[in-house]
């Protein structure tokens, strides 16, 4: 210990772990630990690209508040967040697949009633989304909690627009007896990612782009299922192959049918062109989790 | 990249990095999306433990500010700063060693004469410090620039009390021509790196204390020699086995001598108990710079 060097500082930093009281965090830590040194003796980590660290940690920090978070944008552009939801959401051939839950879920989303237009005014070509919860035997799964968020036409999320309250492109709703459930909102688009703060410096000087492709997020949970964290990705998307969050899964992607001003499937008259989506998600039974 | 999963998931990011422009940008990046993914595949990261280590980053980052900086502390006591310092301070036998410069380091320090009182007010016993720079042939260095720093007696730095905008127990000066120098402060104590913050917790659940042994931070800079950030640290303290950052070398320990009230060897009549401290610095010449 009086004599710390470059190849003894990590077994002396990780025999201190080895003194605490809680296994799994020591195991985590000794892990981090290690990768964390390795990492820094690979490159040859110098003094000021440690401080240009420091000050990227900084900035991160200092950008986030209750509705920006830098650091699970760090995350996922470093594909962290997919790594970690994929490891634990490993589900039978069949299942909907799981992606990245992302920076903009906000628990307790206004409710709504099946047929009701969730956008609330948030800016956008209307789009008629139907769909059902199913599991995995195709039984349909009734009553199910069925939380929607998106992004509207100019890319952002309610969340992002400053001194706004209002949820817009966000609701939660019930599906039907029959698994069935139906909402209005507004055609997703992609957008950029936040890219004013420093994970957007970090992507432009890898020479990344900022942007997903056009998606809608859906959290689903219903008793005696696994809860369901997924996107519906909008096939035709020019950013399909580069997700500057690595979130799409071929499974994943599905029409958004176009339409012309008129009667809409669900009898309503739509005065402007709009869209329309359908999507089968199907849920995981609870005790088939994976381990 | 439409079938991200958590086998493919690490090569598709290193891919979308290899468009980069900066190539040293690359190679850090690199390498650590790779150590990041295999952390998190090596512990089976779970998404809750995803969570709480992003509440841990916004954590730090919001207790972060000019005069606070938590995320040195984390790199402090992963021993992250002290492997780089050592990596990036190979140099030969006989020269004072480096250590980490830690939170508290104050560019532009006020400036004072030789034999002057740096402490200017801050809390402890009176210490007599008399100290020599030298290059690694003998040479007096003159006219070099020495930055000193230390906590008080109850163990805070000047920059940790709120509202106080003096410095205490800071100061800059210079070596005479035959490389001398000597300044009054207050005795070095052992105290414990701020512990009410995330760091704190972190070091709680792993069983470990926040304890440094007794100190004085030194930066020296002299032209034709490398600069020197060190660390001169107090013999028979209870901590030197366990610095909670790490930063500990045998070589940097010293007797702080205790002496009675009276007349001290600089001549001054001191009417209460203090210390004396000698030390002798060892630049690198800055030709002699590892790579």
């Amino acid at each position: 210990m009086r004599n710390v060097d470059e190849n003894t500082i990590t077994q002396i930093v990780l025999a201190r772990h080895a003194e605490g009281a809680n296994p799994r965090l020591n195991q985590i830590m000794t892990s981090l630990v290690q990768h964390l040194h390795a990492f820094a003796r690979e490159v040859r980590l110098t003094e000021e690209e440690w401080f240009k660290g420091i000050e990227f940690l900084t900035a991160a920090g200092h950008i986030t508040d209750d509705k920006r978070q830098e650091f699970i944008l760090l995350s996922d552009t470093l594909g962290l967040s997919m790594l970690v939801t994929a490891m634990n959401n490993r589900k039978p051939e069949g299942c909907t697949e799981s992606t990245v839950l992302g920076p903009f879920f906000v628990a307790d989303a206004p409710g709504y009633q099946n047929g009701d237009d969730v956008a609330n005014g948030a800016k956008g070509e209307p789009c008629l989304v139907t769909g059902r919860v199913k599991g995995l035997d195709g039984e349909p799964v009734a009553n199910a909690i069925i939380d929607v968020w998106q992004a509207d036409s100019d890319g952002f999320y309610d969340v992002q627009y400053e001194g706004n309250a209002d949820a817009l492109g966000r609701g939660r709703l019930r599906s039907r007896a029959d698994g069935s459930f139906n909402f209005r909102s507004v055609t997703a688009e992609s957008y950029p990612i936040p890219y004013d703060g420093p994970v957007g410096k970090m992507l432009e000087a890898l020479g990344r782009h900022p942007w997903r492709p056009a998606h809608l997020h859906f959290m689903i949970e219903a008793p005696g299922y696994e809860r369901l964290i997924t996107h519906v990705f909008r096939s035709g998307d020019r950013y399909l192959d580069s997700d500057a969050v690595f979130g799409v899964r071929s499974s994943l992607i599905a029409d958004w049918q176009q339409h012309d001003a008129g009667i809409a499937p669900d009898g309503t008259k739509i005065d402007v062109p709009y869209s329309t989506l359908d999507f089968t998600f199907v849920l995981n039974p609870a005790h088939e989790s994976a381990v």
